[in-house]
């Protein structure tokens, strides 16, 4: 008898349809014999519905009551799963973030948790309960409702999953797994049945967005096995097959396995770059810019200092597109005048590209067969970072599916590798 | 400097438009120096749009899962008002009954209030904020999520007035105070400016559905001054005229004020009647009817029993129309074989009709004269019952209109009264 964790997406909770089918499919669970924790995100659209009525009242509202107003989407959701079940036959309850509670910083729109308690959890599932908590959602110190930002469903479930020393915690969603690139660009993609926690940690922070990253970090912090699955399966699949379908995210490096060297392509589309040229090469600089940037609540993604030359270098940086213009404003009013650039470059028409794999860390040549790949597509590299399991390069948007598709190729991703 | 508790129902809260009008009649409150805490229903329709999901899931759905998803309209509803107060330049916070506590007891779908908190309320009236609890709902001692049952949102706002110990309760509503009756019936029906606790509870129990009656039950109970009032007007409205529309619920019998006898009339269209025909008359009898109507979660309105003859009586009672079918069925399966009664008559074409006045106390002659008036409409009386300040009378449904018409005529409601 296991303890099993499920997570259920919006799309999985969309209808009562869905959710009757939701809950059929944890009542086979049930009848096997296993212990049922259930997360569900809010129905699809009501979490957009409620904060677009929230974006009407004020363009810049207040995070605390976002999350009040956001939060009632699970709620919701997940007494109506509670019921789904009790028409199951099944005794079943559902708590809130922070009837359990999940407890979290204050961070407001996007907390992250801190501890959970899993008594009243376990007493029900020892009377026998299917327990239903919501996602995304806590509550903090002072006993305000917190959530965990977009996706923060994921999160939710991996964290309820490592705080009971779960068996395995399920990811229900609209795709069968996480494959080798996407599929939309690259038609022989294919769906890894396994994949090691670093390499899924790079592919869901590359925007292979099948899991929140926070998710991919708790479960690797607490070793949690998680396994990425279709909700879109029949309820009444037989359960021997639905427990080895998806993709399972692993901790053991099995010494009998082979490992691929590279097990997947990510891609990141609507990047723009920003390079600040002849900074002064000082300890300091590369926080008086980033902090401002972060002090204006944009995320960076990648970030480049190259070897200083005559006592200045060239800093570079990569945001979301969208954050393209206030970017450029924060570099133009509190930036510059410090800092002192030779010159400001910048480009919101470059896409990341990303070979990911454990592979990497013991086989050389991962990179230039890469490199020799793209540059045989005529794809200029605009830019280059590594870390031990990828590497990654900024190209001109307009090549991403043609480099993507190449570098599927020149990998072999398309045929499943020996450790499969 | 007073502190003001306002109540806005569902129709009021019912776009972000009017949501904004709230937020500026609150604003228009707090600018003249008043500390003002706020209690707003689900948006308009949200409360039926989530039971009819849970129903469509299962058709008698547990109670705390309703609870749980119930509570999310008016957790959404609250935090958007707080929005649309900041917007409005107020500081601004809300809490779900759960954050206050509002304590209730476990009586899932119709909880009781049993305490409210006021310590996290004073601290941010204190600190200048205006303060917005969810209206509808609470919280037991084993941390559940409650509701009071439908009208809830009332019962709140007084009894949140009645723990802050404010100086007025403002019921805001679709309707601009209490009339003599209902003017989609009478015509000539007029607005009171004052009406007495006891009035109004009797008048709130008979169908003028203007206040959920135990939020009456709470005014009285801890004298709290509560006054109906239309959130329809211009939120610019001069706020001495706003002080003093509506209709003012008051504790205090003025010697110098001259009461109206009867202040209004009241009446439920969809009653059903039934009589169970010589049972027998021993103690426990109608214990022994009532206690399994009740088991069923019928409410009984009207209970009559008469002077007995020859050891037997007949017992009547009416209920909701939509019980009528239910409660046969109740009296067929579980009272029939112990009660014996000779007979059940029963007629869900009945209607109930009541005039209501605490100067009906003193004044002799009240009754007779009702009954007069419907003589001389050719009206047959089928039930009389009394009370203190009301005398109430079942008749056939379809004299309802002409009867209600009649008795305003004869008590000369249409005239303002000396005491207004």
């Amino acid at each position: 008898m296991s303890l099993i964790v499920h997570k259920y997406g919006g799309t999985s909770m969309g209808s009562v349809e869905r959710i009757r089918n939701v809950a059929k499919r944890v009542a086979k669970w049930h009848a096997a014999g296993h212990r049922v924790v259930v997360v569900p995100s809010a129905m699809s659209g009501e979490t957009n519905r409620l904060l677009g009525l929230a974006k009407d009242l004020s363009p810049d509202a207040d995070g605390r009551e976002l999350d009040m107003i956001a939060a009632t989407g699970e709620q919701a959701s997940s007494g109506l799963l509670a019921i789904a079940l009790q028409a199951q036959g099944l005794k079943a309850r559902s708590y809130a973030g922070w009837q359990v509670p999940v407890r979290t910083d204050s961070a407001f729109t996007k907390a992250r948790i801190t501890s959970i308690d899993d008594q009243r959890i376990r007493a029900d599932l020892d009377a026998g309960m299917v327990v239903v908590v919501t996602g995304f959602q806590g509550v903090d110190d002072e006993g305000h409702i917190t959530t965990l930002g977009r996706g923060g469903s994921d999160t939710s479930a991996v964290a309820i999953a490592a705080a009971l020393k779960a068996d395995e915690c399920l990811i229900y969603t609209d795709v069968d797994g996480v494959y080798t690139t996407d599929p939309r660009v690259e038609p022989d993609a294919r769906r890894l049945s396994v994949i090691s926690f670093e390499e899924m940690l790079e592919m869901a922070s590359m925007g292979s967005k099948v899991l929140q990253i926070r998710s991919v970090e708790f479960a690797g912090k607490y070793r949690v096995p998680t396994r990425v699955l279709s909700s879109l399966t029949d309820p009444d699949m037989p359960l021997a097959e639905e427990m080895k379908s998806g993709t399972l995210i692993t901790f053991e490096e099995d010494e009998k396995m082979e490992a691929a060297v590279v097990s997947g392509i990510a891609f990141s589309r609507d990047e723009a770059k920003i390079t600040l040229l002849g900074v002064p090469d000082k300890p300091g600089i590369a926080y008086s810019i980033l902090g401002q940037v972060a002090e204006a609540n944009i995320d960076v993604d990648m970030i480049l200092q190259n070897q200083s030359v005559d006592g200045t270098t060239d800093f570079s940086f990569t945001v979301h597109r969208n954050e393209f213009a206030r970017t450029l404003a924060v570099i133009n009013d509190k930036i510059s005048a410090s800092v002192n650039p030779r010159d400001v470059l910048s480009d919101d028409k470059v896409a990341k590209v990303s070979i990911v794999g454990i592979g990497m860390r013991s086989h050389a040549g991962v990179a230039s067969l890469m490199f020799k790949t793209l540059a045989e597509e005529g794809i200029n590299i605009q830019m280059i970072t590594t870390s031990e399991i990828k590497t990654s390069v900024v190209i001109s948007d307009k090549y991403m599916e043609l480099a993507v598709r190449a570098l599927h190729k020149a990998f072999g991703l398309e045929i499943a590798a020996v450790k499969v």
